[in-house]
């Protein structure tokens, strides 16, 4: 089973990396672009033949290890069963 | 245009990140996670009417910030016309 975890920012938590990411771009020429938030996606390989198992699974993963509850949420999508 | 970047090692790029994160994934006790790899997606707000411009656009960024093509491969999707 494959399963994409994306971790953001939570809504009004500072994005340093996305504001100078913003920044360096307007600084190239692209005067456009008006925000730019930045998400880490952690794509996981699992042994696990249910597909509503292995969301509770990648859960549980984001709640002890991927996401920093104080600033981060997750979103969790089977990507092939 | 809101449109997402996604920037991921190319195939048979070490993922130190992705493989840190397995190793800590089974030392807590996810016994049957085979593999994680890691990717980061750059959520660009952009002020740009035609769909194809705004593609063409992401994709300089990518060549001259956003991805190192020794490493990375990119992919670009819009989110919102």
């Amino acid at each position: 089973m494959l399963v994409d975890v994306t971790i953001k920012l939570k809504r009004g938590v500072t994005d340093p990396e996305g504001e100078n990411t913003k920044k360096a771009l307007t600084l190239l020429g692209f005067k456009n672009v008006q925000s730019v938030g930045v998400m880490k996606t952690f794509r996981i390989e699992m042994d696990c033949g249910d597909e509503a198992e292995a969301v509770k699974q990648a859960e549980e993963m984001c709640r002890r290890l991927l996401a920093n509850p104080v600033i981060h949420e997750y979103e969790i999508k089977v990507v092939r069963g």
